[in-house]
């Protein structure tokens, strides 16, 4: 069987080379006589496993030593309330910028737990931008300011980051981690859902920077208490092996391809093809404010439902999936993350090219 | 590279048929082009397996209409957490029978929620039982009464569970699911960290009465409420998406190879022969009282550290491996789920039988 391009927004497109590896590895890893799945998470076989799991995102990632870094489960969502149990109990109130769908998640899940501000928003125009950092009514007390980085979504992203003082700043980069450069000293909390660009779904990695532990409400559940999964090594209980060992195999792939800075340019540059077709169609738009367009979620639309629909149709029998937009805004969306090819960009354009001239 | 038996108390051995079907598919999903990794969770080609893995555990696990099937993250421990928050609602009270390291962390757990009383215990004895059911103290207007099936680390069981009446009885069956037959009407809840008889690590799954949903704690985070797992149909996020792809072809093979029924047989079979074994050695002894034996969990010592640990090494060298015991009980333990052959207690029968003749 050939395989399509894969534009899911996640979870979503793992390179080829990966999967082989962890096909050929399934049933016997190395010389172990068993599958990862099948290995005690306390055994030495295991632990070198995760250590050079740790070890590889550390390198890629450039995390600095008094981050530590964490595998829970759950996905994002299980932070969404993991964050306010563990950071809003000093003033009991929080930041968010509402930029899309799961930032708005968050912040709903956050009043369970405290006073929410609303620092910003771009709901106004169906989240098509991000605040200008420097309009944000930032709480000088606050236990902490959220952003969500990407909106996987709305297809947008933040080009700067807001200047949060001693606050600590948290940041949900689930659908752009590891899409370009990070300076994680930035960032007091960064945590990603892996399904979108860095492993498969049920497992979340968690940046955290260590003076950040050890403040959790006492009813925090407590395989949701960071203060405890770090003690634990990320072990309190059984992780997700196999989700671990996938993302040690994403990190190890993305270093052997030249790291961040080789995939940025890429993204970039994939990027800049399917805009710079649309910003040139004359079927397709992007919605989007053009100096916040998400480098990861491209999403346009045609305007006529039957046309969008058929244009979904078109992709599919041209083996490019998963290009119908989320509900919430209509239209397409091709996620085209790191895994994603230049050349099923390449191929997304020649089909929309098409489709557009004998559709206009 | 030769498979080993893996006595892994868990995450533990699956079956190798089930392993090489996962590996074949691994790249490439029957015709779907694309791993079942990189499918997004909301598609027809997803729900479809999805939708097969809930057919075939109602099917296998003979589960009641009334029953919701649930998958859901973090293990049993998140649930230590989830069971509290999702019915310690009405009297805020609750009793737990502590007969083992888990059911003891999931009492302390309980008590950030509510009032736990220790209907029953056997603490006193090391935990080698489990309390006689009559004389349990249990309390008429409990939210519900908590067991542990199967003590994975003491190698227990339960035999016979207690008369809870209205009280709805909560099991967490992680080491025993699916051993033997299981009127699951008995129960309010059973829950199991796949990693031990079901599937691999970081998914666990849930059956829930469902008349007992609706109760939650307003504090209780988003994605444990049972109630909205069930209304978004346990995708109320992304799932552990390859955790119930296993899950299925578990269950599949589990089916294909006779169901619980035949399962039993042969669980009774296996632990028998190394019962028996034991029970005639000079050298090991099982610390257990016999009828609460575990089907799933053998323990034994030989009640010298040195030689214990002669015989972990004998083990080893033979493809006999995670023999070692629990730190909490020390000696051996052989866990012998659905998915360890005959062929490998036989094997561990006859490698006892040389290291006791040449170290007696």
């Amino acid at each position: 069987m050939e395989r399509v391009y894969n534009f899911s927004a996640g979870p979503a497109v793992i390179d080829e080379t990966v999967l082989q590896k962890a096909a050929d590895d399934l049933v016997c890893y190395q010389d172990k006589g068993m599958s990862v799945m099948e290995m005690s998470h306390r055994t030495p076989m295991f632990m070198d496993i995760y250590n050079d799991a740790v070890a590889v995102i550390r390198e890629v990632l450039s995390v600095p030593d008094d981050y530590t870094v964490l595998f829970m489960q759950g996905g994002a969502t299980l932070q969404f309330s993991g964050i306010p149990l563990n950071l809003m109990t000093g003033s009991k109130a929080a930041d968010y910028i509402d930029t899309g769908n799961f930032a708005h998640l968050a912040l709903k899940e956050a009043e369970k737990y405290g006073t929410v501000n609303i620092a910003g928003s771009s709901l106004d125009k169906n989240y098509t931008y991000i605040p200008d950092m420097k309009t944000l009514k930032l709480t000088p007390d606050a236990d902490y300011v959220y952003i969500t980085s990407n909106n996987t979504i709305y297809g947008t992203r933040y080009i700067e980051y807001p200047e949060t003082g001693s606050v600590p700043l948290v940041a949900d980069m689930s659908s752009n981690i590891a899409s370009q450069p990070l300076d994680v000293s930035r960032f007091g909390v960064i945590y990603a859902g892996a399904q979108k660009n860095i492993g498969p779904a049920g497992i979340c990695l968690m940046l955290i920077r260590k003076d950040l532990l050890g403040r959790e409400n006492p009813l925090c559940p407590k395989l949701m208490s960071w203060t405890l999964e770090e003690k634990g090594g990320s072990m309190l209980n059984t992780p997700n092996t196999w989700g671990i060992y996938m993302m040690k195999l994403v990190f190890e792939w993305m270093k052997a391809k030249g790291g961040i800075d080789a995939f940025y340019e890429n993204n970039k540059k994939k990027a800049a093809i399917l805009y710079d077709y649309i910003d040139g169609s004359k079927l397709f738009q992007n919605p989007v404010e053009k100096k916040y367009r998400s480098l990861m979620n491209v999403t346009f639309v045609t305007g006529d439902a039957d046309k969008d629909a058929a244009f979904v149709k078109t992709c599919k029998a041209n083996g490019l999936e998963n290009i119908k937009g989320h509900r919430n805004v209509g239209g397409m969306r091709a996620s085209i993350y790191n895994a994603m090819p230049l050349a099923g960009v390449e191929k997304l354009v020649r089909v929309m090219c098409e489709f557009e001239k004998s559709n206009l």
